[in-house]
Protein backbone atom coordinates (compact mmCIF):
# COMPACT_ATOMS: atom_id res chain seq x y z
CA UNK A 1 0.00 0.00 0.00
CA UNK A 2 0.74 3.54 -0.52
CA UNK A 3 2.26 5.38 2.23
CA UNK A 4 3.07 9.30 2.84
CA UNK A 5 6.89 9.20 4.27
CA UNK A 6 7.37 11.11 7.54
CA UNK A 7 11.13 12.81 8.23
CA UNK A 8 12.68 13.84 10.77
CA UNK A 9 14.48 16.38 10.15
CA UNK A 10 16.21 18.58 13.62
CA UNK A 11 13.40 19.33 15.94
CA UNK A 12 10.07 18.76 13.48
CA UNK A 13 8.93 16.28 11.44
CA UNK A 14 8.51 16.76 7.60
CA UNK A 15 5.46 15.39 5.64
CA UNK A 16 5.86 15.47 1.61
CA UNK A 17 2.10 15.04 0.27
CA UNK A 18 2.83 13.88 -3.54
CA UNK A 19 -0.42 11.17 -3.75
CA UNK A 20 -3.98 11.54 -4.60
CA UNK A 21 -5.14 11.45 -0.63
CA UNK A 22 -7.74 8.60 -0.68
CA UNK A 23 -9.28 7.57 2.85
CA UNK A 24 -6.52 4.62 3.54
CA UNK A 25 -3.82 6.85 2.70
CA UNK A 26 -5.07 9.45 4.59
CA UNK A 27 -6.00 7.74 8.24
CA UNK A 28 -2.68 5.74 7.56
CA UNK A 29 -0.44 9.07 7.37
CA UNK A 30 -2.63 10.47 10.81
CA UNK A 31 -1.62 7.00 12.33
CA UNK A 32 2.11 7.25 11.22
CA UNK A 33 2.69 11.05 11.94
CA UNK A 34 1.36 10.60 15.69
CA UNK A 35 3.21 7.45 16.24
CA UNK A 36 6.24 9.78 14.98
CA UNK A 37 5.28 12.82 17.18
CA UNK A 38 5.42 10.47 20.15
CA UNK A 39 8.56 8.37 19.25
CA UNK A 40 10.39 11.49 18.55
CA UNK A 41 9.28 14.02 20.96
CA UNK A 42 9.21 16.92 18.30
CA UNK A 43 7.32 19.92 18.59
CA UNK A 44 6.74 20.73 15.15
CA UNK A 45 5.35 18.99 12.17
CA UNK A 46 5.94 20.53 8.55
CA UNK A 47 3.46 19.49 5.38
CA UNK A 48 4.25 20.61 1.98
CA UNK A 49 2.03 20.42 -0.53
CA UNK A 50 4.04 22.18 -3.08
CA UNK A 51 2.48 18.99 -5.47
CA UNK A 52 -0.89 19.02 -5.42
CA UNK A 53 -2.79 20.84 -7.70
CA UNK A 54 -6.32 21.10 -5.62
CA UNK A 55 -7.15 21.32 -2.40
CA UNK A 56 -10.38 20.25 -1.70
CA UNK A 57 -13.01 19.79 1.71
CA UNK A 58 -11.52 16.26 1.81
CA UNK A 59 -7.95 16.96 1.86
CA UNK A 60 -8.58 20.64 3.62
CA UNK A 61 -10.41 18.38 6.96
CA UNK A 62 -7.95 15.87 6.78
CA UNK A 63 -5.07 18.98 7.31
CA UNK A 64 -7.45 19.85 9.83
CA UNK A 65 -7.52 16.62 11.47
CA UNK A 66 -4.00 16.14 11.59
CA UNK A 67 -3.26 19.66 13.09
CA UNK A 68 -5.91 18.90 15.87
CA UNK A 69 -4.20 15.14 16.55
CA UNK A 70 -0.27 17.00 16.81
CA UNK A 71 -1.69 19.52 18.88
CA UNK A 72 -3.35 16.90 21.34
CA UNK A 73 0.56 15.77 21.23
CA UNK A 74 2.32 19.05 21.82
CA UNK A 75 3.19 19.54 18.09
CA UNK A 76 2.39 22.20 16.09
CA UNK A 77 1.23 22.40 12.89
CA UNK A 78 2.50 24.40 9.78
CA UNK A 79 1.14 23.76 5.85
CA UNK A 80 3.75 25.22 3.15
CA UNK A 81 3.92 25.47 -0.48
CA UNK A 82 0.58 26.02 -1.01
CA UNK A 83 0.12 27.38 -4.91
CA UNK A 84 -1.69 30.33 -5.86
CA UNK A 85 -4.46 28.46 -7.49
CA UNK A 86 -4.72 26.41 -4.49
CA UNK A 87 -5.21 29.35 -2.36
CA UNK A 88 -7.70 31.06 -4.85
CA UNK A 89 -9.82 27.42 -5.15
CA UNK A 90 -9.61 27.30 -1.65
CA UNK A 91 -11.35 30.57 -0.64
CA UNK A 92 -13.64 30.48 -3.54
CA UNK A 93 -14.88 26.96 -2.20
CA UNK A 94 -15.63 28.89 1.31
CA UNK A 95 -12.90 26.36 2.54
CA UNK A 96 -11.00 27.75 5.77
CA UNK A 97 -8.11 25.45 7.04
CA UNK A 98 -8.92 25.45 10.77
CA UNK A 99 -6.34 25.43 12.85
CA UNK A 100 -3.72 25.44 11.01
CA UNK A 101 -0.96 28.08 10.12
CA UNK A 102 0.38 28.44 6.96
CA UNK A 103 3.92 29.49 5.63
CA UNK A 104 5.20 29.97 2.14
CA UNK A 105 8.30 27.60 1.74
CA UNK A 106 9.61 24.97 4.12
CA UNK A 107 12.20 27.34 5.61
CA UNK A 108 9.59 30.18 6.49
CA UNK A 109 7.77 27.21 8.34
CA UNK A 110 10.54 26.45 10.13
CA UNK A 111 11.15 30.39 11.55
CA UNK A 112 7.38 29.87 12.48
CA UNK A 113 7.91 26.58 14.59
CA UNK A 114 11.02 28.00 15.97
CA UNK A 115 9.53 31.76 16.69
CA UNK A 116 6.26 29.63 18.43
CA UNK A 117 8.18 27.83 20.81
CA UNK A 118 10.12 30.65 21.99
CA UNK A 119 7.00 32.61 22.47
CA UNK A 120 5.36 29.62 24.34
CA UNK A 121 8.74 29.04 26.40
CA UNK A 122 8.80 32.48 27.16
CA UNK A 123 5.09 32.35 28.59
CA UNK A 124 6.20 29.75 30.66
CA UNK A 125 4.55 26.90 29.76
CA UNK A 126 5.34 24.05 31.26
CA UNK A 127 7.59 21.30 29.30
CA UNK A 128 8.57 18.19 30.84
CA UNK A 129 10.57 17.35 27.97
CA UNK A 130 14.36 17.47 28.33
CA UNK A 131 14.73 19.32 24.84
CA UNK A 132 13.01 21.79 26.67
CA UNK A 133 14.42 25.41 24.98
CA UNK A 134 16.02 24.11 21.63
CA UNK A 135 13.43 25.79 19.64
CA UNK A 136 15.41 28.22 17.81
CA UNK A 137 18.18 25.77 17.44
CA UNK A 138 16.89 24.66 13.73
CA UNK A 139 17.57 27.44 11.98
CA UNK A 140 21.14 28.84 11.01
CA UNK B 1 1.58 16.61 -15.21
CA UNK B 2 3.17 15.35 -11.94
CA UNK B 3 6.59 16.57 -10.83
CA UNK B 4 8.61 15.85 -7.66
CA UNK B 5 8.96 18.64 -5.27
CA UNK B 6 12.44 19.82 -4.45
CA UNK B 7 12.55 21.62 -1.16
CA UNK B 8 15.30 23.96 0.45
CA UNK B 9 16.14 23.37 3.76
CA UNK B 10 19.18 24.80 5.40
CA UNK B 11 22.33 23.99 2.85
CA UNK B 12 20.56 22.01 0.97
CA UNK B 13 17.98 20.78 -1.36
CA UNK B 14 15.72 17.75 -0.46
CA UNK B 15 13.67 15.43 -2.97
CA UNK B 16 10.87 13.09 -1.11
CA UNK B 17 10.52 10.15 -3.96
CA UNK B 18 6.49 8.68 -4.08
CA UNK B 19 5.46 8.23 -7.45
CA UNK B 20 6.31 5.78 -9.86
CA UNK B 21 9.41 7.73 -11.97
CA UNK B 22 8.57 7.33 -15.20
CA UNK B 23 10.46 9.00 -18.15
CA UNK B 24 8.84 12.23 -17.58
CA UNK B 25 8.80 13.06 -14.53
CA UNK B 26 12.37 11.57 -14.36
CA UNK B 27 13.69 14.36 -16.65
CA UNK B 28 11.31 17.30 -15.46
CA UNK B 29 12.86 16.25 -11.87
CA UNK B 30 16.72 16.30 -13.23
CA UNK B 31 15.67 19.67 -14.52
CA UNK B 32 13.87 21.28 -11.80
CA UNK B 33 16.87 20.07 -9.24
CA UNK B 34 19.54 20.99 -11.41
CA UNK B 35 17.60 24.68 -11.72
CA UNK B 36 17.04 24.64 -7.82
CA UNK B 37 20.50 24.05 -7.71
CA UNK B 38 21.72 27.27 -9.49
CA UNK B 39 19.57 29.19 -8.11
CA UNK B 40 20.07 28.84 -4.61
CA UNK B 41 24.08 28.07 -5.07
CA UNK B 42 24.15 24.55 -2.09
CA UNK B 43 26.30 22.35 -1.45
CA UNK B 44 24.28 18.97 -1.05
CA UNK B 45 21.33 17.20 -2.54
CA UNK B 46 19.23 14.68 -0.05
CA UNK B 47 17.26 12.18 -2.07
CA UNK B 48 14.57 10.32 -0.11
CA UNK B 49 12.79 7.16 -1.47
CA UNK B 50 11.34 5.84 2.00
CA UNK B 51 8.22 5.48 -0.41
CA UNK B 52 10.09 3.50 -3.02
CA UNK B 53 9.01 -0.64 -2.66
CA UNK B 54 11.71 -1.39 -5.70
CA UNK B 55 14.47 0.52 -7.16
CA UNK B 56 14.77 -1.09 -10.69
CA UNK B 57 17.73 -0.23 -13.53
CA UNK B 58 15.81 2.83 -14.76
CA UNK B 59 15.68 4.23 -10.84
CA UNK B 60 19.11 3.66 -10.29
CA UNK B 61 20.39 5.05 -13.48
CA UNK B 62 18.36 8.03 -12.70
CA UNK B 63 19.76 8.20 -8.94
CA UNK B 64 23.15 8.46 -10.84
CA UNK B 65 22.48 10.87 -13.40
CA UNK B 66 21.39 13.45 -10.75
CA UNK B 67 23.99 12.74 -8.90
CA UNK B 68 26.18 12.75 -11.48
CA UNK B 69 24.85 16.17 -12.66
CA UNK B 70 24.87 17.66 -9.14
CA UNK B 71 28.46 16.49 -8.94
CA UNK B 72 29.51 19.11 -11.59
CA UNK B 73 27.11 21.63 -10.23
CA UNK B 74 29.16 21.65 -6.99
CA UNK B 75 26.55 19.24 -4.97
CA UNK B 76 27.04 15.86 -3.17
CA UNK B 77 24.06 13.93 -3.18
CA UNK B 78 22.73 11.45 -0.62
CA UNK B 79 20.46 8.90 -1.05
CA UNK B 80 18.73 8.06 2.19
CA UNK B 81 15.56 5.72 3.39
CA UNK B 82 16.24 3.09 1.27
CA UNK B 83 14.12 0.10 2.89
CA UNK B 84 15.98 -3.14 3.45
CA UNK B 85 14.47 -5.17 1.00
CA UNK B 86 15.30 -2.87 -1.76
CA UNK B 87 18.83 -3.09 -0.78
CA UNK B 88 18.84 -6.80 -0.37
CA UNK B 89 17.20 -6.14 -4.60
CA UNK B 90 19.70 -4.10 -5.86
CA UNK B 91 22.56 -6.37 -4.42
CA UNK B 92 20.88 -9.74 -6.32
CA UNK B 93 20.08 -7.65 -9.55
CA UNK B 94 23.99 -6.77 -9.56
CA UNK B 95 22.74 -2.91 -9.45
CA UNK B 96 25.66 -0.46 -8.49
CA UNK B 97 24.37 3.00 -7.41
CA UNK B 98 27.09 4.96 -9.17
CA UNK B 99 28.88 7.73 -7.72
CA UNK B 100 25.75 8.25 -4.84
CA UNK B 101 26.13 7.84 -1.31
CA UNK B 102 23.96 6.45 1.22
CA UNK B 103 22.66 7.37 4.90
CA UNK B 104 20.11 5.76 6.70
CA UNK B 105 17.59 8.45 6.96
CA UNK B 106 17.52 12.48 6.11
CA UNK B 107 19.48 13.90 9.72
CA UNK B 108 22.22 11.42 8.96
CA UNK B 109 22.24 12.50 5.03
CA UNK B 110 22.65 15.95 6.57
CA UNK B 111 25.44 14.75 8.51
CA UNK B 112 27.18 12.76 6.12
CA UNK B 113 26.92 16.26 3.70
CA UNK B 114 28.12 18.24 6.26
CA UNK B 115 31.18 16.65 7.30
CA UNK B 116 32.34 16.44 3.58
CA UNK B 117 31.79 19.86 3.35
CA UNK B 118 34.16 20.23 6.21
CA UNK B 119 37.24 18.09 4.93
CA UNK B 120 36.94 19.69 1.67
CA UNK B 121 37.19 23.35 3.42
CA UNK B 122 40.08 21.87 5.02
CA UNK B 123 41.78 20.62 1.44
CA UNK B 124 41.63 24.32 0.90
CA UNK B 125 39.30 23.83 -2.01
CA UNK B 126 37.95 27.76 -2.85
CA UNK B 127 35.02 28.39 -2.45
CA UNK B 128 34.37 32.06 -2.60
CA UNK B 129 31.25 31.66 -5.61
CA UNK B 130 28.45 30.15 -5.27
CA UNK B 131 28.85 29.54 -9.12
CA UNK B 132 32.52 28.26 -8.73
CA UNK B 133 32.87 24.72 -10.76
CA UNK B 134 35.24 23.24 -8.48
CA UNK B 135 33.55 19.56 -8.94
CA UNK B 136 36.69 17.89 -10.05
CA UNK B 137 38.00 18.54 -5.98
CA UNK B 138 36.24 14.88 -4.97
CA UNK B 139 36.31 14.16 -1.12
CA UNK B 140 37.54 10.80 -0.06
Amino acid sequence: MERVPVLKIGDFLLVSIQVDMEDQIALQLQEDLSARIVETGVHGVIIDITALDIVDSFVGRMLSTIAAISKVLDAETVVVGMRPAVAITLVELGLSLHGIRTALNVERGMELLARAREEEDLLGVEDDDEDAQDGAAVTS
